[in-house]
C-alpha cells in the first residue's frame, strides 16, 4: 500500500560517457517495475527501424519551434542542426495518473528541468573513478583526438555538478546501479513530505 | 560501491500496537543485509532465557542513574519502576565503523533522539488504517477496558506525530514494510548530502 499515489518524475543524468543509457535500460529490465520511459521529441529524421511515439516523437521544425514559443518543453536543445526536447504535457499527465516516469538526459537538460519541476527526483550517475570514464571515452575508438579532448573537458565540468542532484549513484556494475535507483524510487514514495497528505486523509476516513 | 562509507542510524518507530517489533524482525530476516540491532540498557531483572548483551544490557539502578547524569543516553525512560535507555557511545562507535544500526523505539524516545542525532533516518510505521490498529489493540484480549482505552488514546496522539519523521511506511504486510525500509536505507546512502564528500575525494584521487 502506497500512501503517495501521485506519480514521480525520475531524472537520470550524469557526465558524458558514464553509461546513463545502459543503466536506464537495466532499470527497465528489473522485475515488477511500473516505470515508463519518457519519449523525447526531435526534428531529426527517423533512422531505419525507429518508430514514431516509441523511439522519439518525430516532428518538423515548425511544430517544434511553435512548441518552444508556447513553453511546451521541460527542456530542449539543438544539436548539429536538429532540435531535441522533452514535452511537458505528456509527462505531467502521466504523473497525475500516478505513473513513474523516467527521463534519461544530459546534465544541462536535467538542470533546466530542476528549475521547473521541484518535486522530481534527480539522480547523478557517476563512474567508479575518473579514470574509468576517461578510458571509456577514449576507447570509443572512432573519434579524433580533438573530439575526445572535447568530451573529456565536458565531462570534467559536468563532474562538478553533482551537488545539484538529490542522489549520487555509482555505476560500478550496471545492475547494482539500476537496483540502487529502484530503491531510491521506492524510498521517495515513502518520504513524509510526499505521503503525509494521504496519511492524514486515511486517518480521517477510517 | 558505496560513496557513503559512514554508518547510518535508522530509527524505526510508530504508534503503539502498529507492529514495530514484527517489522523490525522481518527486516533482519531479509537476505544480504548488514544491519545491527541496537541493544537497550535496562534495570529490570533478566527474564528466563534472556542474555546480557544480547536481549538487553542489564545494569543496576545506580549505574543507570550515573549514566543519565553523565548524559550517556540517546534517550531513556522509566516504565513501571524500571529504567530503559539507549546507550549513546556504543551506537556512535558502530556508526563510525560504517555499520547500519537499527533502533526500534517508542515515539517519545525517537523524538528525543531526533534532537541529538540530526543525520539519523526516522521512519514512522503506520497501520493500513486506524481501524486495523484498534482491532489489534483491543484483540490482545488480556487487558482491561480501561487499559485498552488508554492505549488507544496514546495511539491517537502518536498518530499525529508522523510529520516529525523522514519517512512513513505502511505496515500492510510485514515483508513489504521491511523491504520498503531496506529501500530507504539504500537510498539514504546514495543521498548527495551523505555521499558528496567521498565523491569529491574520489575525483581528487583518481
Amino acid at each position: 500500500m502506497k500512501l503517495n499515489e501521485k506519480g514521480l518524475l525520475v531524472v537520470i543524468s550524469g557526465p558524458s560517457g558514464v553509461g546513463k543509457g545502459t543503466v536506464r535500460r537495466a532499470l527497465f529490465e528489473l522485475p515488477n517495475h511500473h516505470l515508463e520511459y519518457s519519449i523525447s521529441m526531435t526534428t531529426r529524421p527517423p533512422r531505419t527501424g525507429e518508430v514514431d511515439g516509441e523511439d522519439y516523437y518525430f516532428v518538423d521544425r515548425k511544430t517544434f519551434e511553435k512548441m518552444i514559443e508556447e513553453n511546451k518543453f521541460l527542456e530542449w536543445a539543438e544539436f548539429v542542426g536538429n532540435y531535441y526536447g522533452t514535452p511537458k504535457e505528456i509527462i505531467e499527465e502521466k504523473i497525475a495518473q500516478g505513473k513513474e516516469v523516467v527521463l534519461e538526459i544530459e546534465v544541462e537538460g536535467a538542470l533546466q528541468i530542476r528549475k521547473q519541476i521541484k518535486d522530481a527526483v534527480f539522480i547523478f550517475i557517476v563512474p567508479p573513478g575518473k579514470k574509468a570514464l576517461y578510458d571509456r571515452l577514449t576507447k570509443r575508438g572512432t573519434e579524433s583526438d580533438e573530439k575526445i579532448r572535447e568530451r573529456i573537458n565536458k565531462a570534467e565540468k559536468e563532474f562538478l555538478l553533482a551537488h545539484k542532484y538529490d542522489y549520487i549513484v555509482v555505476n560500478d556494475e550496471v545492475t547494482n546501479a539500476a537496483e540502487r535507483i529502484m530503491a531510491i524510487i521506492r524510498a521517495e514514495h515513502a518520504k513524509t513530505q510526499r505521503s503525509i497528505h494521504n496519511y492524514l486523509k486515511m486517518l480521517e476516513e477510517d
